[in-house]
C-alpha cells in the first residue's frame, strides 16, 4: 500500500498527467468560440483518472493520447450539464464556480454539448488517420459507455432516484451507469489499443466495473455530508458498513491485478493512488 | 418551378421519408431510458430535410440511410437544447409541447445529449462494419459542421447577438453557422458516400451553404412576425428586399444545380421543394 508514495510512481504520473493536460489544451484553439468556457472547465487542475487508466493499460501512450484526451472530454461535459440548476443545481466544482454560474446557463448548455460533439471528432480524425479497425472499436466502448445505456442512463436513474427510495440493486445500477461505464471504457479502449486478446478485454472490463463502483463508493464516503435527497451508500448503510463494503471490493480488485500476466506495474499502482487518494 | 407538384416527385419524397422514418425509429429502442422523450421529439412528422438532401445526392440510399438518420439526430438534439428556457424558451415546437415543457428541464438536456451521443454510436458503428475510409470522411464532415466551428459556434453567435445591433455580414455568419453548417454536411457526406471526386465534392459543399442559406432566410420570412429581440433578414432589409435576396440566391442554386452532371433529377427536385415549401 506504500506504493502511492514511491517516487518512481509519482514521477510516472506526473509525467503522464502532463501528456494528457498538454495533448488536452492543443485541442482548446483559442480562435474557437467558447474557448475561454471549454478551457475554464477542463483545465483546472483535475486528476485525469479516465485518460490515466485508459494509458495505463497500452504500451504506446502517444498513440492512445487522443482517445485519453475524448474521454476527459466526454466526462467535462457531463460535469457541466450534471451541474446545471435543472440537474444537480452545483455552485462550486473543482474550487472554483460552476460553468453556468460563471458563464450563465446558455453557455454552460452549449459548452457541455461543443465538448461531446469535440471528443467525437477528436476520435473520428483519428480513426482517419489509423487505417486500423481496433480504433473504431475502442471507440464504439467509449460512446457505448456514454450514451443511453451507460452513463446517460446512470444520470437519469439518479435524478428519478431523487427523494425516492431506493434499493440496493437500484443504487449499485446508478453508480455502475452513472460512473463505472466510462471508468471501464478507459480501460476497454486503452487494452483494445494495445492489442489485447478478447479474454484479456474481458478480464480488464470486469476489473472497470469494480474499480469504477469503488471509486463511486469513495465518493459516497467523501461527500457524505451533503447531498442529502440522494440516497448513496453511506445513506443506505451508514459509514461504518459502506467502508467494509470499499474495502472488499479494493481487496477482490487487487486480487484480479496480480493475477494479470505481463507489465500492468504502473495501472496495479495507478489503481491502489485511486483507491487511496484522500478528495 | 411546378415540379414541386410532380406526382413522381411526390412519391420517392413519401418513399424516402418514410425509410428515413423506420430507420430512425428502429434506432429507438424501447428498453432505452429516455425512450418516451427521444421517440416523442424525433418521431413527429418533421419533413427530414437534412437526411433526405443527404440521400438525395448519392445512389445507394440503405448504405447511407444511418448517416441521414445520425444527421436527423443531431439536428433533433439541437433542437431540444436551443428550445430550452436558458436559451430560446419556446413552448411548442413542431405543434406540440417542446421537450423541456413535456418532460421538465433535466429530461431535456439528457435527451439531447442522448441524441448526439446515439448519432455517434449510429456512425461507429457503421464505419466499423464497413472497411472503408470513405465512411470516416463523411463522418467527419457531420460532426465538424455540428461542433464549435459550426451548427454550435452558430448558436453561440445567435444568443451574443440577441438585443443588440449587427451588421449584415454578421447575421450571415449566424446563418451559415447556425442552419447552413449541417445542410451543408448532409450533402457532403451524402456525396461522398457516393465515391464523388474532390472537385463535385467541393461544387456540392458550394451549392449546400446557398442552399442551406436561402433556407434560413425562408424560416426568416415565415417567423417575420415572431422573434423581434433577434436580428433576422427581415429585420434588417425588410420583407420586400428579404424576398428579393430569397430569390436571387434561389436563381443562383438553380443555376449551380443545372451544372451538375449526372442523374440529380431527385436532388434537383427536393431543392425546388425545399425553396418552394410554404412552412
Amino acid at each position: 500500500m506504500k506504493l502511492v508514495n514511491d517516487l518512481d510512481f509519482q514521477n510516472v504520473l506526473a509525467e503522464y498527467t502532463n501528456l494528457i493536460n498538454q495533448k488536452l489544451s492543443s485541442y482548446l484553439d483559442k480562435s474557437f468560440c467558447l474557448y475561454e468556457q471549454m478551457y475554464y472547465c477542463v483545465m483546472n487542475g483535475a486528476k485525469r483518472i479516465r485518460p490515466l487508466l485508459l494509458l495505463s493499460v497500452c504500451s504506446d501512450k502517444n498513440d492512445a493520447l487522443p482517445f485519453a484526451c475524448a474521454i476527459e472530454f466526454i466526462h467535462n461535459y457531463s460535469l457541466i450539464h450534471d451541474d446545471l440548476p435543472a440537474m444537480d443545481n452545483d455552485t462550486y466544482r473543482r474550487n472554483q464556480l460552476t460553468c453556468h454560474k460563471k458563464f450563465g446557463e446558455a453557455n454552460a448548455i452549449l459548452t457541455g454539448d461543443a465538448l461531446l460533439n469535440l471528443a467525437c471528432e477528436i476520435i473520428i480524425d483519428k480513426c482517419l488517420k489509423q487505417n486500423n479497425q481496433k480504433y473504431l472499436r475502442a471507440a464504439k466502448k467509449i460512446f457505448n459507455a456514454a450514451g443511453i445505456n451507460g452513463m446517460i442512463k446512470g444520470q437519469v436513474l439518479d435524478i428519478e432516484s431523487e427523494n425516492i427510495n431506493i434499493n440496493e440493486n437500484q443504487l449499485k445500477q446508478i453508480h455502475l451507469n452513472k460512473t463505472s461505464a466510462l471508468i471501464r471504457a478507459s480501460l476497454e479502449a486503452g487494452i483494445i489499443l494495445d492489442d489485447a486478446s478478447e479474454s484479456l478485454i474481458k478480464k480488464i472490463s470486469e476489473l472497470g466495473n469494480k474499480i469504477g463502483l469503488a471509486f463511486q463508493i469513495k465518493d459516497d464516503i467523501f461527500d457524505c455530508d451533503e447531498e442529502k435527497n440522494k440516497a448513496t451508500y453511506v445513506s443506505m448503510y451508514g459509514l461504518e458498513k459502506t467502508s467494509a463494503i470499499f474495502n472488499n471490493i479494493v481487496h477482490e480488485i487487487y486480487l484480479d491485478i496480480e493475477k494479470l500476466n505481463g507489465d500492468y506495474n504502473f495501472f496495479k499502482d495507478l489503481v491502489k493512488y485511486i483507491m487511496n487518494r484522500k478528495n
